[in-house]
């Protein structure tokens, strides 16, 4: 794909990211995708012959932002502590970011396109994070940070305990105060005394 | 109302059920209802003026039923770990009757009718929940049972947990291994060694 094209497609995923979470997923529609590019039929079809593909180009683009957090901003010199709290401070961010959120489209396509475990995107996602967070885990336990005897079930359990804090806060509401006791507490959990 | 009139509504609301468990809430109209009770338009608006209102009303019947499982079955001589491991192995059966669930029913109900913090039901029933699970816990802790020096911060994370457990078996799958595993993590979590 030459640049000019790259750099359509990319417009295209941008500008559709807004539209899915105005709309979420179910409700959005080609015709909704171009007239919010201000392009035409064909030159959408050119890159995308579905909502569902371009859906998942946009969740693909916004998981690599993330991976950004995790391989690029972190000094050389941080603990696993301060890796683990930004880790959650960025986890909270998007939490509490509710209503410019991904979240309700991305649970509408994964409930409409119901788990296929290859290739499901929040899977692969899910155990990325997990082995991850072990990892990390593993490093605060060696350098004498974190108790823990079972990292890899501590990086499930954070990460199950994100998912339920994500769903709360679109279905019943979730206070800040809240997911801030909630996040102490797995922190709490590997660190015991010193928080 | 009278006691024929009782029995029929609830026999729209256990029809309406298996409705939503198949259809989802957001794709059901009254006519579904209508033609799967085999009642006239007219006798369902008798009790239901919206889908939204009979979803409420498959919502408290679940949760009553649900309430039971605290209330009803438990042995006097049970101990705080029995019945903490009954409520973990009816969350389990919800968790994995994936397709015979309202849960996605629910998400697209909550989802559509976003978070009214007061009478939200799925808000009501988690913090009675936490509440429940909180006087379990310190009934453990009394009795020697389990370690925990934040009753309700332990409760509050199981319950988080099962959220999470809840929409992940919906959004990428879920293999009863992995659930095990999870909530034994949450066991061990307060019982130690014994486990």
């Amino acid at each position: 794909m030459g640049e000019k094209s790259e750099q359509k497609k990319q417009f295209i995923v941008d500008t559709a990211r807004q539209v899915f979470v105005e709309k979420g997923f179910r409700d959005v529609t080609m015709k909704d995708i171009v007239d919010a590019c201000g392009i035409s039929r064909g030159g959408l079809y050119l890159y995308f012959d579905s909502t569902a593909a371009l859906f998942r180009e946009v969740l693909e683009a916004q998981q690599m932002e993330k991976d950004d957090i995790f391989t690029g901003e972190i000094p050389e010199e941080a603990t696993a502590t301060d890796i683990l709290l930004v880790f959650l401070k960025e986890q909270k961010k998007e939490i509490l970011l509710r209503k410019n959120s991904l979240a309700v489209a991305a649970y509408e396509y994964f409930f409409a396109n119901k788990p296929a475990k290859k290739d499901n995107l929040l899977r692969r996602r899910f155990l990325q994070a997990v082995e991850i967070l072990t990892g990390l885990i593993e490093a605060g336990v060696e350098s004498g940070e974190f108790i823990c005897e079972d990292p890899q079930g501590a990086a499930q359990n954070i990460m199950f305990v994100l998912e339920g804090l994500r769903v709360c806060s679109q279905t019943m509401g979730l206070s800040e105060s809240r997911l801030d006791s909630e996040l102490l507490y797995l922190m709490k959990d590997l660190v015991y005394e010193e928080l």
